[in-house]
């Protein structure tokens, strides 16, 4: 195996870092301790989050690897950081909902917690000025972000990905409620999914008791953030 | 021609009045002459606007029959009534876009007047309490409105009226900047165009000047809004 380190820092977020490796092609990812909310309005530090966030996305997408949805993790470099495919970003936020909650619940007015009839996945334009509006096909064209044909592409992997986390985590006793992805595009023009996959991009809900174990722990100061985190990856691993 | 007057009334909206007459399956709409905006609002009475929304409607609903798009228009009752096939209303609004304006514009951060490189077709969840929001044909199929293949002949039959509607209005001298239109179910199942086509319902504009003909003249105090009505309405009968 290669022995690649971070050099330059490309990317300096609110929760990841993005480094140069000595591959071009490749990145390293660090997963910091800091969590936020609301648009970074709301935001903490919490000791052992990021290596967790880490743990959790790195083994959901070896999984999904080995369930043929092509991604930018490599592997682990550290328990915070990750090896992974260097891609340019879309900016599309890609929302799969099983049940409604947060804005989609607010936004159609609908209990949170109600099943959705069918599956709802939602294309946001990832923009923090705007809000990152939900758009249709039409418009991300209109936005030169992808070509009809790749969001038909994009659309379709994230059902997969759904019916194959939704399998996943109720094998672990967890509703997955929703969740956030995102895809990029590798130095040949491949759309693989990218970013992360941890309770920061998810809801997860204990499937007896509804207890919440993901980030709107912290948006709704429901208690500790890193006990669900903890748990979340406990029950996955198992 | 069967002789139907208006009986009971069935439904009296800001700017329509809804009548049943002596067929069960026909009804005569009645146009107000008022107009409202900002979810009523701003709101006025204005002589004679209800009569240009009426015939400007009634006339591009009959080219649009010819054309074969199956709609509500039956024939003009008198210069601010028609009578038309009863439906079921679809509660989404199409909102067809050839050019940024409005909403869409202010939503996506693009400045007004720029033209879409693709026409963008927007369905809308017809509800004044939650301001018409964007959905997609997950929600609107999550919220019981339609049917995916129902959809996806709302969205191809909308294409086709638009460029209809916009060769029509070129040839007036006109820019279909963009209009909104519904759907609604006939008694036996058919979806049908319902509801109206006039500067009530669409961004018009001068193709030298760029002057606003349409309702914009109302919401933005850009001068006497039946001028402008009656400017479409005379260009569109050459």
């Amino acid at each position: 195996m290669e022995n690649l380190s971070k050099t330059e820092l490309l990317y300096d977020g609110n929760e990841k870092q993005i480094y140069a490796t000595q591959d071009p092609d490749k990145v390293i990812i660090r997963y910091k301790d800091v969590t936020t909310a609301y648009k970074n309005i709301k935001r903490a530090r919490f000791e052992g989050i990021g290596a967790y966030n880490n743990k959790i996305s790195a083994m959901l997408f070896e999984e999904l690897g080995k369930e043929g949805i092509d991604n930018h993790f490599i592997r682990l470099v550290s328990d915070t950081e990750q090896l992974c495919r260097k891609i340019v970003w879309i900016n599309i936020v890609v929302v799969v909902h099983n049940w409604f909650a947060g804005s989609l619940a607010r936004r159609l007015n609908i209990a949170e917690g109600v099943k959705c009839p069918n599956v709802i996945v939602d294309f946001r334009y990832n923009s923090d000025e705007l809000d990152d509006p939900l758009i249709n096909d039409d418009q991300a064209v209109a936005l030169g972000l992808a070509s009809y044909e790749e969001l038909k592409f994009i659309d379709a992997t994230s059902r997969k990905i759904n019916e194959i986390l939704l399998k996943r985590f109720s094998d672990a006793g967890i509703k997955l409620v929703d969740f956030k992805i995102e895809f990029g595009r590798t130095a040949d023009g491949q759309i693989i999914l990218s970013d992360e996959l941890s309770p920061d991009r998810c809801r997860l809900w204990d499937a007896e008791t509804g207890k919440k174990l993901d980030k709107d722990r912290f948006r709704q100061d429901l208690g500790y953030i890193v006990d669900g985190y903890k748990e979340v990856y406990e029950r996955l691993k198992k």
